[in-house]
């Protein structure tokens, strides 16, 4: 089957069979080589690049469909996904455009409503779990720096905006670098990953203090070897001490 | 025009010009006589209460619904409302039941899909400032208090519930007294307001120290006569200070 048919399939039975007028998309951040990234799909035949996204089956809860979604798209299963926010303006982008760059369907073909809503999660993984895939709509499913995106499809730039704002949030009261470092990881690390949520510069010292007086991570005996200067302690999280003090609401970082 | 005769033509409206499937409900949250409150509605001729609520117009932008929704079923103008959750279960409720208990029309009669996806906002208002008003849908829009709702229509006690977990964390970055409190107040009704939130008591000694000290607030020389106890001095947010702070990130309260 020809690309052009497999597209009016997909939309076909989008027209049918799921909610209409709506989407969900997710934005996976990922921390690698000391870069905040997010994960992107190239759509086939085109150099156009936008977030994993798709819709809800008429009986399929809208959590469900972020997790099939992201499954079908870019091949990763069972994420913690966080819905974070409701995309609604009457004009998100030019969907006449959007189709035109994409080879899509004429949207006046379509039973699909003029507008899509679309619900955004956002996930945090560790980089270093996750073989992204691309799918049959794709030709390129792969990570960008969130400080170098490119022109993204839809509204997919300001998407990305508000999750970053949500994480920036969310740092205050629940330390992110849980779910998005590999198990052991050196302060300096650590650092620059809040560094790029928050988007300023932090000092080294200070940031050291803060997050050991927090009380949930511990310094290994082990050390980073290899580099070019002094070999960095490694840390992990404590998970017990993380959960207890989660619930406790003692973990406020300013 | 008697009451069947207006849904009929309510729900018709909706069905040819708002976004199938698609609803947005508000959690108004008030604080008066030391309690938290939440705005109901009673619908005519029930002892059913419910959130206020409404759809889409196609060509609307949803946080644009949200405040023409407000104002329309409780004269409520210009909030600031806050989307905070959007609710997408597959079932979230008995429809034919709500129905019933409404005395709606048949859903089997109308165009609208057999699911509704809804989208959450709150907001804080204060409580002194609002004169909530019935529309024609309904008998009766009064304040309850957060601790004895009734059981409500819909999904709504989870959408209340999920409404004030968005206000305890939030808590922790940003202090809401701000907009719920009149103008002057005791550090006993920002405690209580705080306690009602947390759903925990607080140390007064250490609440007041701890809210003094993010140097957002002013005591005044005036103080609450007329109690049975000792007149306690009254309070007000510096807002300029209060601004300052909220941009720097420097206001958690753990």
């Amino acid at each position: 089957m020809d690309y052009q048919k497999q597209l009016q399939v997909y939309f076909a039975e989008a027209d049918e069979n799921c909610l209409p007028g709506l989407s969900v998309d997710c934005v996976i951040f990922g921390f690698s080589n000391n870069q905040l990234k997010v994960l992107l799909l190239r759509w086939k035949d085109t150099e156009e690049w936008g977030l994993p996204g798709g819709f809800i089956y008429k009986n399929e809860s809208v959590d469900v469909a972020a997790q099939r979604i992201l499954k079908e798209r870019t091949g990763i299963n069972k994420l913690f996904l966080q819905q974070f926010h409701t995309f609604g303006d009457d004009v998100r982008y030019n969907r006449e455009e959007v189709s035109r760059k994409l080879h899509w369907p004429d949207p006046s073909t379509r039973r699909w409503p003029n507008r899509t809503v679309s619900i955004g999660y956002f996930a945090l993984v560790d980089f270093s779990k996750v073989t992204p895939t691309a799918d049959f709509l794709t030709d390129e499913c792969r990570w960008w720096d969130v400080e170098n995106l490119p022109s993204l499809l839809f509204d997919h730039n300001h998407v990305v905006e508000v999750a970053l704002k949500t994480l920036r949030v969310q740092l205050s009261w629940q330390p992110v670098g849980y779910n998005l470092l590999p198990e052991k990881f050196t302060m300096p690390e650590l650092q620059r990953l809040y560094e790029t949520i928050l988007n300023r510069p932090l000092d080294p010292r200070n940031f050291s203090k803060k997050m050991r007086a927090l009380g949930i991570i511990e310094r290994l005996e082990e050390q980073r070897r290899g580099g070019a200067y002094k070999s960095p302690y490694l840390f992990r999280f404590d998970k017990e001490k993380y959960k207890k003090a989660l619930k406790e609401g003692n973990l406020a970082f300013t």
